[in-house]
Protein backbone atom coordinates (compact mmCIF):
# COMPACT_ATOMS: atom_id res chain seq x y z
CA UNK A 1 0.00 0.00 0.00
CA UNK A 2 1.35 3.44 -0.88
CA UNK A 3 0.56 6.09 1.22
CA UNK A 4 -0.97 9.26 -0.39
CA UNK A 5 0.40 12.42 -0.25
CA UNK A 6 -0.60 14.49 2.90
CA UNK A 7 -2.23 17.20 0.91
CA UNK A 8 -4.35 15.17 -1.36
CA UNK A 9 -6.03 12.89 1.65
CA UNK A 10 -9.59 12.93 1.30
CA UNK A 11 -11.78 10.95 3.48
CA UNK A 12 -12.54 8.64 0.79
CA UNK A 13 -8.65 7.94 0.55
CA UNK A 14 -8.49 7.49 4.51
CA UNK A 15 -11.02 4.91 4.08
CA UNK A 16 -9.82 2.59 2.10
CA UNK A 17 -6.98 2.63 3.59
CA UNK A 18 -8.70 1.91 6.80
CA UNK A 19 -10.93 -1.02 5.66
CA UNK A 20 -7.74 -2.56 4.20
CA UNK A 21 -6.32 -2.53 7.44
CA UNK A 22 -9.19 -3.36 8.97
CA UNK A 23 -9.65 -6.35 6.74
CA UNK A 24 -6.20 -7.31 7.45
CA UNK A 25 -5.83 -7.10 11.64
CA UNK A 26 -9.31 -7.15 12.28
CA UNK A 27 -11.56 -4.57 13.79
CA UNK A 28 -11.12 -5.18 17.23
CA UNK A 29 -7.24 -5.59 16.50
CA UNK A 30 -6.43 -2.67 15.12
CA UNK A 31 -5.77 0.12 16.73
CA UNK A 32 -5.79 4.59 15.79
CA UNK A 33 -1.82 3.70 15.52
CA UNK A 34 -2.03 1.41 12.90
CA UNK A 35 -4.37 3.24 10.72
CA UNK A 36 -1.43 6.11 11.29
CA UNK A 37 0.79 4.63 10.04
CA UNK A 38 -0.82 2.69 7.06
CA UNK A 39 -2.08 6.00 5.89
CA UNK A 40 1.28 7.56 6.48
CA UNK A 41 -0.16 10.33 8.46
CA UNK A 42 -0.35 11.56 11.90
CA UNK A 43 -3.50 10.43 14.30
CA UNK A 44 -4.56 14.34 14.43
CA UNK A 45 -4.63 14.30 11.06
CA UNK A 46 -7.08 11.46 11.50
CA UNK A 47 -9.19 12.93 13.81
CA UNK A 48 -9.34 15.57 11.75
CA UNK A 49 -11.65 14.24 9.02
CA UNK A 50 -13.57 11.15 11.35
CA UNK A 51 -14.17 11.17 15.21
CA UNK A 52 -12.45 7.59 15.84
CA UNK A 53 -12.07 4.05 13.98
CA UNK A 54 -15.81 3.11 14.98
CA UNK A 55 -16.42 6.22 12.48
CA UNK A 56 -14.55 5.00 10.04
CA UNK A 57 -16.46 1.19 10.50
CA UNK A 58 -19.76 2.65 10.30
CA UNK A 59 -18.46 5.06 6.67
CA UNK A 60 -17.26 1.49 5.48
CA UNK A 61 -20.16 -0.59 6.38
CA UNK A 62 -22.33 2.01 5.04
CA UNK A 63 -20.84 2.04 1.68
CA UNK A 64 -21.43 -1.69 1.64
CA UNK A 65 -25.10 -1.88 2.71
CA UNK A 66 -25.82 1.10 0.27
CA UNK A 67 -24.70 -0.28 -2.35
CA UNK A 68 -26.64 -3.93 -1.59
CA UNK A 69 -29.84 -2.30 -0.56
CA UNK A 70 -30.02 0.31 -3.94
CA UNK A 71 -30.43 -3.40 -5.80
CA UNK A 72 -33.75 -4.21 -4.21
CA UNK A 73 -34.67 -0.52 -5.63
CA UNK A 74 -33.48 -1.02 -8.94
CA UNK A 75 -36.70 -1.88 -11.64
CA UNK A 76 -35.54 -5.50 -12.31
CA UNK A 77 -36.00 -5.62 -8.63
CA UNK A 78 -39.54 -4.23 -7.83
CA UNK A 79 -41.27 -4.82 -11.71
CA UNK A 80 -42.02 -8.16 -13.34
CA UNK A 81 -42.96 -11.58 -11.87
CA UNK A 82 -40.75 -12.58 -8.07
CA UNK A 83 -38.62 -15.23 -10.08
CA UNK A 84 -37.07 -12.51 -12.78
CA UNK A 85 -36.28 -9.98 -9.60
CA UNK A 86 -35.09 -12.45 -7.29
CA UNK A 87 -32.85 -13.37 -10.84
CA UNK A 88 -31.79 -10.16 -11.02
CA UNK A 89 -31.20 -9.27 -7.26
CA UNK A 90 -28.79 -12.03 -7.11
CA UNK A 91 -27.14 -10.98 -10.02
CA UNK A 92 -26.29 -7.43 -8.75
CA UNK A 93 -25.45 -8.73 -5.20
CA UNK A 94 -22.58 -10.58 -6.52
CA UNK A 95 -21.70 -7.35 -9.16
CA UNK A 96 -21.95 -4.97 -5.61
CA UNK A 97 -19.69 -7.29 -3.85
CA UNK A 98 -17.12 -7.97 -7.21
CA UNK A 99 -17.00 -3.52 -7.38
CA UNK A 100 -17.25 -3.03 -3.73
CA UNK A 101 -15.01 -6.19 -2.81
CA UNK A 102 -12.91 -4.57 0.42
CA UNK A 103 -15.80 -3.15 1.33
CA UNK A 104 -18.45 -6.08 1.70
CA UNK A 105 -15.58 -7.71 2.52
CA UNK A 106 -15.38 -6.27 5.92
CA UNK A 107 -19.38 -6.24 6.46
CA UNK A 108 -19.12 -9.77 6.42
CA UNK A 109 -16.45 -10.19 8.83
CA UNK A 110 -18.55 -7.90 11.28
CA UNK A 111 -19.05 -9.56 14.71
CA UNK A 112 -21.26 -7.18 17.15
CA UNK A 113 -19.04 -5.90 19.79
CA UNK A 114 -19.85 -2.27 18.92
CA UNK A 115 -23.14 -0.38 18.47
CA UNK A 116 -21.95 0.17 14.72
CA UNK A 117 -21.22 -3.87 14.65
CA UNK A 118 -24.56 -4.71 15.68
CA UNK A 119 -26.10 -2.26 13.54
CA UNK A 120 -24.58 -3.51 10.63
CA UNK A 121 -25.52 -6.50 11.78
CA UNK A 122 -29.19 -6.08 11.66
CA UNK A 123 -29.10 -4.35 8.40
CA UNK A 124 -27.40 -7.12 6.82
CA UNK A 125 -30.21 -9.42 8.39
CA UNK A 126 -32.52 -7.32 6.91
CA UNK A 127 -30.91 -7.47 3.57
CA UNK A 128 -31.31 -11.42 3.95
CA UNK A 129 -34.98 -10.89 5.09
CA UNK A 130 -35.93 -8.95 2.07
CA UNK A 131 -34.26 -11.36 -0.52
CA UNK A 132 -35.95 -14.14 1.38
CA UNK A 133 -39.72 -12.43 1.02
CA UNK A 134 -38.62 -12.36 -3.19
CA UNK A 135 -37.67 -16.01 -3.02
CA UNK A 136 -40.72 -17.14 -1.00
CA UNK A 137 -42.88 -15.08 -3.22
CA UNK A 138 -41.58 -16.71 -6.44
CA UNK A 139 -42.52 -20.18 -4.61
CA UNK A 140 -46.25 -19.05 -4.29
CA UNK A 141 -45.97 -18.36 -7.69
CA UNK A 142 -45.17 -21.75 -8.72
CA UNK A 143 -41.85 -20.51 -9.92
CA UNK A 144 -39.25 -21.73 -7.56
CA UNK A 145 -39.26 -25.81 -5.86
CA UNK A 146 -41.26 -26.07 -2.83
CA UNK A 147 -39.44 -28.47 -2.03
CA UNK A 148 -36.15 -26.28 -0.93
CA UNK A 149 -37.55 -24.86 2.54
CA UNK A 150 -37.10 -20.68 1.69
CA UNK A 151 -35.03 -19.87 4.33
CA UNK A 152 -32.67 -23.07 3.98
CA UNK A 153 -32.69 -22.08 0.05
CA UNK A 154 -31.58 -18.00 1.18
CA UNK A 155 -28.74 -19.27 3.83
CA UNK A 156 -27.37 -21.29 0.73
CA UNK A 157 -27.45 -19.01 -1.98
CA UNK A 158 -25.74 -16.21 0.24
CA UNK A 159 -23.19 -18.97 1.17
CA UNK A 160 -22.17 -19.22 -2.03
CA UNK A 161 -22.47 -15.34 -3.19
CA UNK A 162 -20.48 -14.36 -0.30
CA UNK A 163 -18.08 -17.08 -0.17
CA UNK A 164 -16.99 -14.54 -3.02
CA UNK A 165 -14.94 -12.32 -0.51
CA UNK A 166 -12.95 -15.69 0.47
CA UNK A 167 -11.48 -16.32 -3.33
CA UNK A 168 -12.47 -13.90 -6.04
CA UNK A 169 -9.66 -11.38 -6.74
CA UNK A 170 -10.23 -8.99 -9.70
CA UNK A 171 -7.57 -9.03 -12.37
CA UNK A 172 -6.21 -11.92 -11.01
CA UNK A 173 -3.98 -13.99 -13.70
CA UNK A 174 -7.00 -16.48 -15.03
CA UNK A 175 -9.10 -15.05 -12.63
CA UNK A 176 -13.02 -14.06 -13.87
CA UNK A 177 -14.59 -11.01 -14.63
CA UNK A 178 -17.59 -9.55 -12.59
CA UNK A 179 -20.32 -10.36 -15.56
CA UNK A 180 -18.70 -14.59 -15.67
CA UNK A 181 -19.04 -15.08 -11.98
CA UNK A 182 -22.66 -13.73 -12.07
CA UNK A 183 -23.85 -15.89 -14.58
CA UNK A 184 -22.27 -18.72 -13.12
CA UNK A 185 -23.80 -18.05 -9.71
CA UNK A 186 -27.55 -17.31 -11.09
CA UNK A 187 -27.17 -20.18 -13.69
CA UNK A 188 -26.06 -22.82 -10.48
CA UNK A 189 -28.60 -21.28 -8.44
CA UNK A 190 -31.23 -21.22 -10.64
CA UNK A 191 -31.43 -24.27 -13.05
CA UNK A 192 -28.34 -26.36 -11.66
CA UNK A 193 -25.44 -27.93 -12.98
CA UNK A 194 -27.40 -30.49 -14.24
CA UNK A 195 -27.77 -30.75 -18.21
CA UNK A 196 -31.65 -31.30 -18.10
CA UNK A 197 -32.65 -34.86 -18.66
CA UNK A 198 -29.44 -36.26 -17.52
CA UNK A 199 -28.92 -39.27 -16.15
CA UNK A 200 -29.35 -39.97 -12.49
CA UNK B 1 -17.23 -25.64 28.41
CA UNK B 2 -17.16 -27.59 31.36
CA UNK B 3 -13.60 -29.16 32.90
CA UNK B 4 -13.43 -33.00 32.86
CA UNK B 5 -12.00 -34.42 35.83
CA UNK B 6 -8.41 -34.80 35.41
CA UNK B 7 -8.16 -38.40 35.67
CA UNK B 8 -10.47 -38.83 32.81
CA UNK B 9 -8.45 -37.02 30.34
CA UNK B 10 -7.72 -38.38 27.36
CA UNK B 11 -6.21 -37.14 24.22
CA UNK B 12 -9.52 -36.94 22.42
CA UNK B 13 -11.28 -34.58 24.98
CA UNK B 14 -7.89 -32.47 25.34
CA UNK B 15 -8.53 -31.61 21.57
CA UNK B 16 -12.20 -31.08 21.48
CA UNK B 17 -11.60 -28.88 24.10
CA UNK B 18 -8.32 -27.09 22.04
CA UNK B 19 -10.69 -27.07 18.40
CA UNK B 20 -13.39 -25.01 20.46
CA UNK B 21 -10.32 -22.54 21.61
CA UNK B 22 -8.59 -21.99 18.71
CA UNK B 23 -11.90 -21.58 17.00
CA UNK B 24 -12.99 -18.67 19.13
CA UNK B 25 -10.03 -16.93 19.40
CA UNK B 26 -7.88 -18.13 16.61
CA UNK B 27 -4.99 -20.12 16.21
CA UNK B 28 -2.49 -17.37 16.18
CA UNK B 29 -3.91 -16.00 19.37
CA UNK B 30 -4.44 -18.83 21.36
CA UNK B 31 -1.38 -20.05 24.07
CA UNK B 32 -0.46 -23.11 26.24
CA UNK B 33 -1.89 -20.65 29.20
CA UNK B 34 -5.12 -20.50 27.15
CA UNK B 35 -5.46 -23.92 26.78
CA UNK B 36 -4.47 -25.39 30.17
CA UNK B 37 -7.39 -22.76 31.62
CA UNK B 38 -10.22 -23.73 28.94
CA UNK B 39 -9.03 -27.84 29.86
CA UNK B 40 -8.67 -27.00 33.55
CA UNK B 41 -5.42 -29.09 33.20
CA UNK B 42 -1.94 -27.53 34.16
CA UNK B 43 0.43 -26.83 31.35
CA UNK B 44 2.63 -29.56 31.60
CA UNK B 45 -0.37 -32.26 31.81
CA UNK B 46 -1.17 -31.10 28.18
CA UNK B 47 2.78 -32.01 27.56
CA UNK B 48 2.38 -34.77 28.62
CA UNK B 49 -0.27 -35.65 25.99
CA UNK B 50 1.22 -33.57 23.08
CA UNK B 51 4.13 -31.82 22.00
CA UNK B 52 2.86 -28.42 21.76
CA UNK B 53 -0.31 -26.81 20.27
CA UNK B 54 0.90 -27.42 16.42
CA UNK B 55 0.22 -31.08 17.31
CA UNK B 56 -3.12 -29.86 18.48
CA UNK B 57 -3.82 -28.19 15.30
CA UNK B 58 -2.35 -31.30 13.59
CA UNK B 59 -4.55 -33.84 15.18
CA UNK B 60 -7.32 -31.39 14.31
CA UNK B 61 -7.06 -30.47 11.17
CA UNK B 62 -6.30 -34.44 10.47
CA UNK B 63 -9.92 -35.46 11.86
CA UNK B 64 -11.18 -32.82 9.32
CA UNK B 65 -9.24 -33.69 6.31
CA UNK B 66 -9.57 -37.66 7.22
CA UNK B 67 -12.98 -37.44 7.14
CA UNK B 68 -13.15 -35.70 3.68
CA UNK B 69 -10.77 -38.01 2.20
CA UNK B 70 -12.70 -41.00 3.31
CA UNK B 71 -15.45 -39.99 1.25
CA UNK B 72 -13.41 -40.11 -1.82
CA UNK B 73 -13.37 -43.97 -1.33
CA UNK B 74 -16.55 -44.65 -0.77
CA UNK B 75 -17.86 -47.04 -3.68
CA UNK B 76 -20.66 -44.31 -4.22
CA UNK B 77 -17.36 -42.14 -5.17
CA UNK B 78 -15.52 -45.04 -6.80
CA UNK B 79 -17.93 -46.51 -8.84
CA UNK B 80 -20.85 -45.55 -11.43
CA UNK B 81 -20.92 -42.78 -13.87
CA UNK B 82 -19.06 -39.17 -12.67
CA UNK B 83 -22.22 -37.50 -12.68
CA UNK B 84 -23.45 -39.85 -9.65
CA UNK B 85 -20.09 -39.90 -8.03
CA UNK B 86 -20.26 -36.28 -7.73
CA UNK B 87 -23.39 -35.38 -6.31
CA UNK B 88 -22.85 -38.51 -3.53
CA UNK B 89 -19.23 -36.77 -2.79
CA UNK B 90 -21.34 -33.15 -2.47
CA UNK B 91 -24.01 -35.19 -0.06
CA UNK B 92 -21.41 -36.55 1.86
CA UNK B 93 -19.48 -33.51 2.59
CA UNK B 94 -22.46 -31.47 3.77
CA UNK B 95 -22.87 -34.95 6.21
CA UNK B 96 -19.26 -34.80 7.31
CA UNK B 97 -18.81 -31.14 7.78
CA UNK B 98 -22.12 -31.17 9.95
CA UNK B 99 -21.00 -34.09 11.99
CA UNK B 100 -17.26 -33.07 12.16
CA UNK B 101 -17.95 -28.96 12.46
CA UNK B 102 -15.87 -27.95 14.65
CA UNK B 103 -12.89 -29.54 13.07
CA UNK B 104 -14.06 -28.74 9.44
CA UNK B 105 -14.62 -25.39 11.02
CA UNK B 106 -10.87 -24.58 12.00
CA UNK B 107 -9.43 -26.65 8.55
CA UNK B 108 -11.46 -23.45 6.77
CA UNK B 109 -9.96 -21.21 9.00
CA UNK B 110 -6.39 -21.86 8.91
CA UNK B 111 -4.23 -19.55 7.30
CA UNK B 112 -0.66 -20.67 6.16
CA UNK B 113 1.69 -19.25 8.85
CA UNK B 114 3.40 -22.87 10.01
CA UNK B 115 4.18 -26.00 8.81
CA UNK B 116 1.08 -27.48 9.61
CA UNK B 117 -0.82 -24.45 8.41
CA UNK B 118 0.60 -25.19 5.28
CA UNK B 119 0.04 -28.78 5.09
CA UNK B 120 -3.54 -27.99 6.07
CA UNK B 121 -3.93 -25.73 3.23
CA UNK B 122 -2.19 -27.89 0.78
CA UNK B 123 -4.13 -31.06 1.60
CA UNK B 124 -7.68 -28.65 1.17
CA UNK B 125 -6.43 -28.02 -2.43
CA UNK B 126 -5.75 -31.56 -3.33
CA UNK B 127 -9.62 -32.07 -1.83
CA UNK B 128 -10.99 -29.56 -4.07
CA UNK B 129 -8.74 -30.58 -6.88
CA UNK B 130 -10.31 -34.18 -6.87
CA UNK B 131 -13.85 -33.11 -6.52
CA UNK B 132 -13.29 -30.71 -9.65
CA UNK B 133 -11.91 -33.49 -11.67
CA UNK B 134 -15.31 -35.63 -10.83
CA UNK B 135 -16.73 -32.53 -12.18
CA UNK B 136 -14.88 -32.25 -15.19
CA UNK B 137 -15.61 -35.90 -15.83
CA UNK B 138 -19.49 -35.42 -15.17
CA UNK B 139 -19.33 -32.47 -18.07
CA UNK B 140 -17.42 -34.39 -20.62
CA UNK B 141 -19.84 -37.17 -19.89
CA UNK B 142 -22.29 -34.72 -21.22
CA UNK B 143 -24.30 -34.92 -17.62
CA UNK B 144 -22.91 -31.59 -16.38
CA UNK B 145 -23.59 -28.11 -18.57
CA UNK B 146 -20.67 -26.86 -20.38
CA UNK B 147 -21.11 -23.46 -20.16
CA UNK B 148 -20.38 -22.69 -16.60
CA UNK B 149 -17.08 -23.14 -15.96
CA UNK B 150 -15.64 -26.19 -14.11
CA UNK B 151 -13.42 -24.54 -12.15
CA UNK B 152 -15.87 -21.59 -10.84
CA UNK B 153 -18.50 -24.33 -10.23
CA UNK B 154 -16.43 -25.87 -8.20
CA UNK B 155 -15.52 -22.92 -6.24
CA UNK B 156 -19.35 -21.66 -6.03
CA UNK B 157 -20.07 -25.57 -4.87
CA UNK B 158 -17.46 -25.13 -2.24
CA UNK B 159 -18.58 -22.05 -0.99
CA UNK B 160 -22.02 -23.32 -0.92
CA UNK B 161 -20.68 -26.21 1.72
CA UNK B 162 -18.45 -24.32 3.61
CA UNK B 163 -20.51 -21.43 3.90
CA UNK B 164 -22.13 -24.12 6.51
CA UNK B 165 -19.90 -23.51 9.03
CA UNK B 166 -20.81 -19.78 9.49
CA UNK B 167 -24.27 -21.04 10.21
CA UNK B 168 -25.70 -24.29 10.92
CA UNK B 169 -25.76 -25.37 14.33
CA UNK B 170 -27.01 -29.07 15.42
CA UNK B 171 -29.93 -29.45 17.97
CA UNK B 172 -30.10 -25.14 17.36
CA UNK B 173 -34.18 -24.18 17.75
CA UNK B 174 -35.94 -24.27 14.43
CA UNK B 175 -32.74 -25.94 12.78
CA UNK B 176 -32.33 -28.52 10.35
CA UNK B 177 -31.04 -32.11 10.35
CA UNK B 178 -28.01 -32.91 8.16
CA UNK B 179 -29.62 -35.04 6.14
CA UNK B 180 -32.23 -31.85 4.92
CA UNK B 181 -29.21 -29.35 4.68
CA UNK B 182 -27.67 -32.44 2.09
CA UNK B 183 -30.82 -32.85 0.42
CA UNK B 184 -31.11 -28.99 -0.24
CA UNK B 185 -27.17 -28.99 -1.12
CA UNK B 186 -27.60 -31.25 -4.03
CA UNK B 187 -31.04 -29.80 -5.20
CA UNK B 188 -30.08 -26.76 -5.53
CA UNK B 189 -26.30 -27.38 -6.68
CA UNK B 190 -27.35 -29.68 -9.92
CA UNK B 191 -31.22 -29.31 -10.18
CA UNK B 192 -31.23 -25.27 -9.30
CA UNK B 193 -34.55 -23.80 -7.36
CA UNK B 194 -36.24 -23.35 -10.40
CA UNK B 195 -39.04 -25.23 -11.14
CA UNK B 196 -38.34 -26.96 -14.99
CA UNK B 197 -40.04 -24.57 -17.23
CA UNK B 198 -41.05 -22.17 -15.02
CA UNK B 199 -41.10 -18.93 -16.84
CA UNK B 200 -38.06 -16.75 -16.76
Amino acid sequence: MTAPRRDTYTPETLLSVAVAVFNERGYDGTSMEHLSKAAGISKSSIYHHVAGKEELLRRAVSRALDGLFAVLDEPGATHGPALARVEHVTRRMVEVLTAELPYVTLLLRVRGNTRTERWAMERRREFDQRVAELLKAAVADGDLRADVDTRLATRLVFGMVNSLVEWYRPQAGGGYDSTQVADAVVRLAFDGLRVPGARD
